[in-house]
């Protein structure tokens, strides 16, 4: 076994003898883990809220956007809010909850390990920086004291 | 539009005028951007290696096993290493290249994130901490200069 894994503690020592049947990862993608849904935060984080600009922009059917948004809302992810533009009947648009902005991390994830690893020597078309000191945006994996945490010095235990 | 979304600049300022289609969050998900993808890279990073555990411990068929185990391999973020234990015949295991394991950030945060919102009072069953401290560990974006970054700072910008 390589060394550079996670460390599993007490009961969960030994892998094989404990099924994972209650993983929050596993939970996570049973919200989140389809492309379109994952699309569809992307273009929430981006600014689109409106039906019609989520399907275009992720590129998806308008059945398969009606149903992530669905989900998405329903999941707590997205609220849908009316609106009405002058002389229009009232529509619908969807805007970010906390929970929708905390998973933030989880796709901007996905941003940077692409940038790094999927573009060959010409990188990625767009970059992430901070607003107000310009320099690169990273989504690292630290402790509450901190501490930038590589793998092998995560434990995971039960709760 | 809502304030608590990243900021598009440049020519990216208006997102109906461009397509994201060089993406690399989307780039990302063609490679991992399956359940039974991330779930063997949990099981990587919890120490997993060999073909038969993938396919038990994930709770996937081993047709699927195989199929995602040569899809990583093929992407980099698994190495095929030939193995052999006493009396059998070579067989073949799966380690961590440096590019899995550079993922490991993105399946934490849907660690994360599924452990704060999709287990009621109850939380999760599961915790991950920091072996050095025993902080509780967490997932966040910053920038390189080491400020905490909220969406509504993040500018996204042609590279």
């Amino acid at each position: 076994m390589s060394d550079d894994t996670a460390q599993l503690l007490g009961p969960l020592r030994e892998r094989g003898r404990w099924r994972a049947d209650r993983c929050p990862i596993a939970r996570s993608l049973g919200v989140v883990g389809t492309r379109s849904a994952m699309l569809i935060m992307r273009e929430a984080y981006y600014g689109t809220t409106r039906f019609d600009d989520f399907a275009g922009r992720v590129g998806i059917t308008e059945a398969v956007a009606a149903a992530r948004l669905r989900e998405l809302t329903g999941a707590g992810l997205l609220q849908r809010v009316p609106y009405q533009d002058p002389g229009q009947r009232t529509r619908h648009e969807y805007r970010l909850t906390e929970m929708g902005r905390d998973l933030c991390p989880a796709v901007l994830a996905l941003f940077e390990w692409g940038s790094k690893y999927l573009y060959g020597s010409g990188g990625a078309p767009v970059t992430l920086q901070h607003a107000d000191c310009g320099a690169d945006i990273h989504v690292t994996t630290t402790c509450s004291n901190g501490h930038a945490v590589p793998l092998r010095d995560i434990t995971l235990a039960r709760a």
